[in-house]
């Protein structure tokens, strides 16, 4: 554990997909695109499966209701819950602590 | 948002697996299994393309850092380190809210 660690923000983003996949690898693309160029915005990890899971990290918990609300962002939630996603469930976290390894 | 909201916590673990897949499937599996039987556990997800992501979320801290220490788990660390993985890092977070979506 780091003292000097500054806590920051993971959204962790869980979905379940539908079999509409009409225009989803497009706009998840754009999304990503235009989430990287939001103030605050620090990365982004992505896999699925079975179930997707997505977690992007901010600065602050502002940045991430300045994401949310963003008017490209709201249209493209809107046609997740219209026609991609069967279920999805929203995380908020505050990272506080984090450790890593990698091979030399 | 929801005033009575719980906050828990959520164990976020990226990783880049090497080319060395020798054990693992079933080490992963049992440790899922294990992680299942611990005090404070409540659920896990998981996901892999390029790389993997698991969130394993617990009641505590405390339950995190029993996990973390149990025996057979420093075992599956230690051949993770000399085996499996490029790379990894895992975030400890505390999940402030939570919202979902389920189609009806």
């Amino acid at each position: 554990m780091n003292s000097s660690f500054e806590p920051y923000y993971a959204v962790i983003f869980t979905s379940k997909k539908s079999l509409n996949d009409d225009g989803y690898a497009v706009m998840a693309q754009e999304m990503e695109t235009l989430a990287q160029q939001q103030e605050g915005f620090i990365g982004m990890d992505s896999a699925r499966n079975e179930i997707g899971i997505t977690v992007s990290y901010w600065k602050t918990h502002e940045s991430i209701i300045a994401w949310k609300q963003h008017v490209d962002h709201v249209m493209a939630q809107k046609m997740g819950i219209e026609k991609w996603y069967d279920s999805y469930n929203v995380r908020v976290c505050k990272v506080e602590r984090e450790y890593s390894f990698e091979r030399k």
